[in-house]
């Protein structure tokens, strides 16, 4: 199968990619600078300027489209006006892939779409909650193409990330920040840690991903490990693993009143309909980010 | 104020345009081919073009934006491709009409963004569905816009447009097809009409989304008469209006299994926060229409 990735040289591209080939798809990559780590087709694309995604996806003609590509810097993307240039260049996408006969098109989603449950968030049964631009121009951007490949007959995947992490993460996130304190023996501070998220890591979530876009499996599926975690375990993890327990310091940050409590899945459709398992558990995982953050010193 | 209205040429935006220079406004009017009727500056636009909403918001810097331009060709307008690029052009629109400063954006949504209850449909109250790409992708833009206007403290108004009628509408539409064969002297079939709906004039329709431009009212506005009226009393008004009940054939063309029963509208919110009432009621509005298709004949 032929497979056109958009966002193929980010965090989550990367792993992306790495699977699709090694379950035997051909993939183009699309990306504003290509990326010498990986052997495949590059296609250098603005995707934000208007025409450049009808033009993309002419010349490559591909059987499925995996749409990555979205604003992300951290920190600004959640209330980025950029999210609607993104929406509006995605519509375009997708009815321009609908348009050169695309059977599959996969799109990552959030789950910041989610209105947070006290339990796990499943697909079919959690409402949707449109909380700040991000995840509502992601939210529209799932309806309306889920609309559209109806209308067409195009097999349509929305995978809900949860939270993911690993080498090469922005040293301002979570495991990030942690593993670099750790790796160079600072103190990590922390704040309580009681919220319960679902930590995946990246190489498991692009995998997952590649799983998606490879299977039948249409509507939402939740990407994500299944496995409820507080951050301060993972904090603590991190200690363990680093050696250096006595560098974390949980509660010396202040805990984020607006933060919910729990944002954590129910993997049944990942795990039965689309086959896919995580290679990693949470401490192997976070081990492999330390490991990297120490060679890096 | 400096209104930059698009579809200004469109069955409804006509009378928009008059009703906001009849309050004193300057309007700017959007659209692919000017129309001669109106006195007011025209800019030639096809806002389906990639950048032209940009280009056209630097040219008018507008005060205002309503946004009326989508597609509507009857009975396709439903479920065309289309509609998903009318919402891109829409996101480039309102993100392009941010950056001028815009200080308020109207745009017409529609009574199909509703899960149609067994009575009234409330702003406020009654839950959202999403049934066809035409009202999936109009939901969306509602939603992406407001959250964009509150990043950008920009005020925002979405009238949700029920069913209207009025002179000049296609005579395929129920209004239009019964006062066309009357006019004639020709039967006009209906179903048995039992359905309930809300119907205003195109008149005040537009008056009523000028209003809207005009006032502070933020959020979902109905834009309805308030007044339920069956299918069957429609027809029947019209035949007593025409002087030919005869030609009335009520129950000569089959229901439709999956037309809704009951579409109307709370008009609590255009009444008290917009400050509109109707011009017309029923009876006035389709002897309006009646004496226009007279007059064609």
């Amino acid at each position: 199968m032929r497979v056109l990735v958009t966002g193929a040289s980010g965090f989550i591209g990367k792993h992306v990619v790495a699977r699709l080939l090694s379950m035997g798809h051909e993939v183009v990559g699309a990306c504003r600078t290509p990326s010498p780590d990986l052997l495949i087709d590059w296609r250098v694309a603005d995707l934000l300027a208007p025409g450049a995604a009808a033009a993309l996806m002419h010349e490559v003609r591909p059987d499925a489209l995996l749409h990555l590509a979205w604003c992300t810097e951290h920190g600004k993307f959640w209330r980025e006006p950029a999210n609607i240039t993104w929406l509006a260049r995605s519509c375009d996408l997708v009815e321009a892939a609908t348009k050169v006969g695309v059977r599959r098109i996969v799109i990552a989603g959030t789950c910041f779409e989610y209105a947070f449950p006290e339990g796990d968030c499943y697909e079919h049964a959690t409402p949707v909650e449109n909380h700040f631009l991000y995840d509502t121009t992601k939210d529209a951007c799932r309806r309306v193409t889920e609309a559209l490949c109806q209308e067409k007959g195009v097999s349509f995947g929305w995978g809900r990330l949860f939270h993911f992490y690993g080498a090469g993460e922005h040293p301002a996130r979570l495991v990030g920040s942690i593993a670099r304190a750790l790796s160079v023996g600072e103190a990590a501070r922390c704040s309580s840690g009681q919220v319960l998220r679902d930590y995946m890591h990246v190489a498991d979530a692009g995998a997952a991903l590649a799983a998606l876009v490879a299977c039948e499996a249409t509507g939402v599926v939740n990407i994500a490990s299944g496995e409820p975690v507080r951050i301060a375990a993972i904090a603590r993890t991190l200690g363990e693993v680093a050696g250096r327990g006595d560098l974390v310091h949980l509660g010396t940050l202040p805990d984020r009143p607006d933060d919910p409590p729990r944002i954590t899945a129910s993997v049944t459709r990942l795990r039965q309909e689309v086959g896919f398992t995580p290679h990693f558990d949470l401490r192997t995982g976070l081990a492999d980010v330390y490991d990297w953050w120490r060679a890096q010193t």
